[in-house]
């Protein structure tokens, strides 16, 4: 098989960040090597790199490679454009909670008193190495427990994509399907497409395609025929957040999808960070939802698909409540319900 | 509020076949005005006219303006016109029963033994207006016996179009809604945009907004987490065929919605003519389920929408049980379980 892409990368003989042009696919694989500010800014802002995971380590890479060619091009100001760049950095997708977090790590890493530019850039690589590679290692230990509630032959059905391209490793949702078709075992998928953004047909198809992982493209009111007709074992899919007690905030249409599970009496499994978990949320009731553009809704690629003024709702995230979910994989393993996670 | 647009009409002082082209909402509102064979076959195969009861009314208005033309221009070559004609346009949707019927009932109105191409062609119209007439009073019946079962300040969700744009009338599953704004009544729809095709995106949200019913669009995936919101009162669906224990086919997606409903204590109601009554057909088990290029679901306007050769399941239609259907309304009145259709 073809080892599943990462979206970011970090090379260790090159001083910059490597992405995949995640507004190109499926159409061309492109990677960009970002090295400045603007760049970087604008491929976050654009979506070029997507996912919790991913973003909290292009963040972080990203302020790494500034820094060194700051302490190389700018000693002098290396303060002020360090604060302005984590500043930029952050506030470019301001929801991003991992890429605030990781942002603030690189920038702590070279808070070294009395040191020079060029030693407080090299510390400052070494942690955005370290969140790269623990991003890629949470990854992997994601797969290996969510493979223990799987068994070979078996088909799963995923919403979104919580693949490779939304982590530096090998996905959240889908790192079990990896972990199981490395280790020669069969493992089929039906992917939903995800609308309004169709991360389902344009990412998730894609990489699971290119792995050699053998994958079906429905459009998401299809996943109830599909389940009806048996053919689904399990439900994996990622996470936004999960609250204290187990509700889950995902992408929208995860919620209906948990529903149709439990209806046919599918197991529904959500895969996610441990950063995920947020124990100061008490409930998922609690949980703000991002309302974004109608304009995703009215069009496709530049085509209008109805009325130009028509009224259009257009949540970005829905909340599954916990009594649904028959377990939650982490990269500290698996949890059963009643869930109660602690700070 | 502006009358709802009907899909096919047949003027009285004209002798051709008038279609609003579908294909063009929700950019243009462009009616066709079609007198040729030709033309009719092409209109049926392209969808610029589609829905069940239009079909029907449009392939009896459609061998009624050939016969009246072919009494004038040619009528040594009637019978044989009448013939081809017929067979073309019943073969133009094969599947379409609806449509079938309605020819063979023009074409055998004008078997009027010894009497002129003239004579026959005016009878061949009489039974045309009354295929057409008796569609919208179908429809006005539905939307009466329909409204019985909602009420002022409601909001219902709706899947597909089985609205205006797919009869000759008011609609089936739109007609009650039709009804009750007639009256003055408030009453509010949210529209899933219904994917692959966006039947409810191009056409419910288009006809609703455009008679004055306030209408949200979304996409399908997101008609969960609105229910769970508790906005909807009720689910109103059309049907493509219903078994006589009351399973219904209709446009996929339909059955994940019976679901969520259920789930949610919402009732569901499918509104379809009594011809769509299959009794000879048990249960939906038996039900042929047509499967359709995977085109429709790789691309979207164009524009591709996922790799070019993945995968795709494409079902058009899927089966929702009578257990998960809380009434069903035809122009015979209302049903409520058990359902038992007998011929």
């Amino acid at each position: 098989m073809n080892q599943p892409l990462s979206a970011v990368t970090f090379p260790d003989d090159g001083c910059e960040l490597r992405i995949i042009d995640q507004t190109r696919l499926p159409g061309a694989l492109v990677e960009l090597a970002l090295t400045t500010l603007p760049e970087m800014v604008d491929a976050i802002q654009s979506l070029r790199v997507r996912g919790a995971p991913a973003l909290g380590v292009a963040g972080a890479v990203g302020l790494a490679v500034l820094a060194e060619r700051a302490a190389i091009e700018g000693p002098a100001t290396f303060d002020a454009d360090m604060a302005t760049a984590a500043t930029a950095l952050r506030s470019a997708r301001p929801t991003a909670v991992n890429l605030a977090w990781a942002v603030d790590r690189v920038l702590a890493a070279g808070q070294v008193g009395g040191a020079s530019p060029t030693v407080r850039a090299t510390a400052m690589r070494t942690e955005a190495s370290t969140i790269l590679n623990d991003d890629i290692a949470m990854c992997a230990r994601i797969g290996v427990s969510g493979a223990t509630l799987l068994r070979s032959g078996m088909t799963v059905l995923t919403h979104c994509n919580a693949g490779a391209l939304a982590t530096a490793g090998i996905g959240t949702a889908l790192a079990p399907i990896y972990t199981l078709h490395a280790r020669g075992e069969t493992i089929r998928v039906y992917a939903n497409e995800t609308r309004p953004l169709l991360q389902g047909a344009r990412l998730t198809a894609w990489e699971l395609d290119r792995a050699g992982v053998p994958v079906t493209l429905i459009t998401d009111g299809m996943a109830a025929s599909v389940m009806r007709s048996g053919v689904i074992d399990a439900v994996l899919v990622g996470a936004d957040r999960i609250a204290a007690n187990g509700d889950v905030a995902n992408k929208i249409g995860t919620y209906g999808v948990a529903v149709l599970a439990r209806h046919h009496g599918i197991p529904f499994y959500v895969l996610a960070p441990r950063s995920t978990l947020d124990p100061h949320t008490p409930h998922g009731d609690g949980m703000e939802i991002e309302m974004r553009e109608a304009s995703e809704v009215r069009a496709m690629g530049g085509v209008a698909t109805a009325p130009g003024h028509v009224t259009v709702h257009n949540p970005a995230f829905d909340v599954t409540p916990a009594a649904l979910v028959t377990a939650i994989v982490t990269d500290s393993g698996v949890f059963h319900p009643p869930y109660h996670f602690t700070a």
